[in-house]
């Protein structure tokens, strides 16, 4: 039986007019490095979305067109965010980290005709022009220059004459929800990288969860510091919420610096900040020599990888800032999980579930696949490979070789859920406790090993300098752990000591047979072990193994 | 272009199954009257509600089944709440304060085939047995005198031997989130009642709302206290918000008098509570005559009607307790709007925000529609009738005589909005203020006279008792005010008197010509003014009005 409710979708456009309307006095609050920041009233970047809209559309955009952004988190890029998928077209941003070729490979991949971009990137764009065949507009946002865009095939327009003099509303279509709203590729490390395409439903639907007291429980009362860039997973979903809650939003800009950050948070006083771990440890360190009142800051949420304790309790301790991890990835909009601890466990059960990564909300449901697709309890012991489903999670990407649906059977399975390649627990009370990446497990007679677990123990050895550890193939047990380690200078301790050391802290079973001391541990360009290097290595015979049975 | 994320259906089975895992150690805590309250799990609720699916289907109930509930706010109520819609079957909660005959007119229109109903209310139902054909199974949990229904044509079944023995899980239906889950009857002063059938999205939707910071911001650390009814308008959506969240549940029975509410707060010492003004004065007399500690309380959410200021004060002031206003109507889900005065201003423009409805979140998209149909600005001043859309505001009724979809026009605009029937005025900044029921306004040349303002003038003279102003027709305006005043004992004030006093308030054009002493206002069975009896009073010649021009 129908139910005899209104059948009304859950569009961007609708946080667009909520938040220009009811909360048309929120401000965006774009730091400029200089001076007094740019403010600009929701109910002004609501006028300009529209005029922005006019615009696009004059370019050529329609429903389903994919427009890219290069941009800093500002209120320019706002603007954009609101306004393409408001229109139906659809918001591409695209990630300034990248290597060029990435980049060219991304845009041409989904055929970007207009890429919206802030004049301080334009060195990164100019040298690929003309690998970028599909570009027919750029539009430049803010100072830079502009002389190196001459030649180029593709228009070059001022993003602020282009909009001047438009009109400051646009019938905004009704737009089935399930339709894509914006597209953000992951950088995978192999293969082509893949797009996820985002819907109204899924940005709509993890607004209303961010907004909600088990998430970041944003209101009109709060200034958001979204310091995660805007190209990276909606900015952890930050501008969505905010514009639906009317909390203003203090925008970084390029200034992502300790000494600016510092800055902007003891002038603008931001509520509640949001940045990877690298950030908030820059800032922190700056916090610790410079002390500025950062206790506006109520919350600093921390996802990305995983926050190291002492990060937390030196924010807490020192500073006043709460620090909540969190965690999530492209293909889940990012929300998956936030670590609040449960009311009324004392502080060392606190920080004991501060350093998880927290609770699933509702919308994302959980299971935990062991080594033989068997499914795991809920018993804070058992591993496995997390999986899970929602209306914010990917259920394939936008990948082939022309942009037609992928679903890799490693990223899916066969019943649709998201395979997170992330391995943990979960314990009873639904606290999410990742200790590995999928492919840096040890699969060892139907069990697994934790590589991050004995590198971790190997590591507290006082003569070990860096240890990793690699699945190595086995004839009886099908995989075991060679541990590669690093030693200090001047020592020379010997395997079987390391090993009696392991074996004080691991079970036996999990205890490696095959050790080597290598010069350094391969690193990735971000400087992560480079763990596909290692393995080639012993598969080629390069490194020299000594067994320890 | 259609998105890549996974298309999962908003259902209440996720609400169940994520909160009695997740969050499987929150509680519902049932207030017996005597000695210990009852404690339950979340877990447990989550095992006896598959237990109870089990049961009615073993009793018929199928996909579309509508299940009556006839019951108090408890364990096995929120255990309904939850089983019912979950495997796909439609949960009609039955209004224990209707007279006899409109409940009887109530279950037989919907066709209850089974009702659960909690032994003290067996009372209220017994007598109506013979008039309701449709009911095969009454199902009675807790004490009460069940040998009243001996000879009932319906078998009757204790719900704990019901449930008792069956399996604790039950494989959900995967649902389409657009299918009715619930059924809520508007006990309609004029005409059939109406059914409102909500839809899995839309109680999914509104409990992701009401969890959101600009909302009631349950969070897994809360104790919620939903005093206003179960039956009423899904009490305000707290069950189904809790369970989400993983807030705990203090549930008071048929406990609703000042003394036991008081000694409940200070011993299960709740977070926040709901409920209507009534309740709440009574509560707050209790609290002045016989002091108790109900600060864990940090928001009480008024609702139902409008809070008089007073009371929100002596709250605040008195006990520390934070007064919210909400407004909202069966229709409606109900959240409406939520009154939190905006960040940064002044005690005194605090207060005038918080005696307003307060703010409509991003899914309530609301216009003002003026006497003569036109659309009206939020200046704050134009006062117009309000019309309401999103996706948890009904678009039809259940209504007809075989329960097909009914729109009456008076209730629904041509573009499907809801008309409320309410009439206020809307800030800039989006605070909803309401002066009147549209049915109570008066339409003068085009302008509309608020009765309500004119009564308060009224009777803030002193020799005024009582006033109801009403609209009479009038040849040249459409209609006029008619103001009738019951006078203080002793006093014979003239008309000319009043007018002028009037006028020193009001303008002009709005001072009624017509006037009338009456001995009381006549009042409907809730001791609300009844108009319709004055207008009808006028229309037949009996009242002695005496026309002032």
């Amino acid at each position: 039986m129908l139910s005899t409710m209104q059948d009304v979708p859950l569009t961007v456009s609708r946080i667009l007019t909520h938040g220009s309307t009811v909360h048309g006095g929120s401000e965006v609050i774009t730091w400029t490095g200089e001076g007094e920041p740019q403010r600009r009233s929701f109910a002004e970047v609501g006028r300009r979305a529209a005029r922005l809209a006019h615009a696009l559309r004059d370019l050529g955009a329609a429903e389903g067109s994919v427009i890219g952004t290069l941009m800093w988190n500002n209120a320019e890029h706002l603007e954009a965010y609101l306004a393409i998928p408001s229109m139906g077209s659809v918001l591409h941003t695209l990630n300034l980290r990248l290597p060029p070729e990435q980049l060219a490979w991304i845009v041409n991949h989904a055929e970007d005709r207009t890429v919206i971009i802030n004049g301080s990137l334009i060195p990164l764009l100019a040298p690929l022009l003309s690998q970028l065949p599909t570009l027919e507009h750029i539009v430049v946002a803010g100072p830079g220059d502009r002389s190196v865009l001459e030649g180029a095939r593709a228009r070059v327009h001022d993003y602020e004459e282009l909009i001047a003099g438009r009109p400051e509303s646009f019938d905004w279509p009704e737009i089935d929800e399930r339709e894509a709203a914006a597209l953000c590729y992951t950088s995978g490390t192999t293969g082509d990288p893949k797009g996820v395409l985002y819907s109204h439903r899924s940005l709509y639907l993890h607004s209303l969860q961010v907004n909600t007291a088990e998430a970041f429980a944003l209101g009109s009362g709060d200034i958001a510091l979204p310091v995660v860039p805007m190209f990276h997973v909606n900015a952890w979903g930050l501008p969505h919420a905010a514009f639906m809650a009317g909390a203003s939003l203090l925008m970084p800009d390029r200034f992502l610096q300790p000494v600016p950050l510092a800055e902007m948070i003891e002038t603008v006083r931001p509520t509640i900040g949001a940045a990877v771990p690298t950030i908030w440890q820059g800032l922190l360190a700056e916090l610790d020599a410079r002390p500025r009142d950062v206790a506006s800051l109520h919350t600093v949420v921390i996802g990305g990888s995983a926050c190291p304790p002492v990060l937390m309790r030196g924010f807490q301790e020192r500073h006043g800032v709460r620090v909540v991890h969190a965690w999530g990835m492209t293909e889940t909009s990012p929300l998956g999980t936030v670590s609040h601890p449960p009311a009324g466990v004392d502080e060392e059960a606190e920080w004991t579930y501060r350093a998880t990564q927290g609770r699933f909300p509702a919308s994302v449901e959980a299971r935990l696949i062991g080594p033989d697709g068997e499914r795991l309890p809920w018993d804070g012991a058992a591993a496995g490979e997390l999986e899970i489903r929602g209306p914010w999670i990917a259920g394939a990407y936008y990948g082939g070789a022309h942009g037609e649906t992928l679903r890799p059977e490693d990223k899916f399975s066969p019943d649709g859920w998201l395979r997170t390649g992330d391995v943990g627990t979960i314990t009873p009370d639904g606290y999410l406790m990742l200790t590995d990446r999928a492919k840096d497990v040890i699969k060892s007679g139907g069990e697994w090993i934790s590589s991050v677990e004995l590198e971790g123990h190997l590591m507290a050895h006082p003569d070990v300098v860096e240890a990793a550890v690699v699945a190595v193939p086995d004839e009886k047990w099908g995989e075991r752990p060679l541990a590669t380690v690093v030693l200090a200078e001047g020592v020379s301790t010997g395997y079987a000591e390391l090993k009696a050391f392991l074996g004080e802290r691991i079970a036996r079973w999990q205890l490696p047979e095959r050790w080597t001391v290598i010069p350094s541990v391969p690193k990735t360009s971000v400087g992560k072990f480079d763990k596909k290097v290692l393995r080639r290595q012993y598969a080629d015979g390069e490194l020299d193994v000594t067994r320890l049975d």
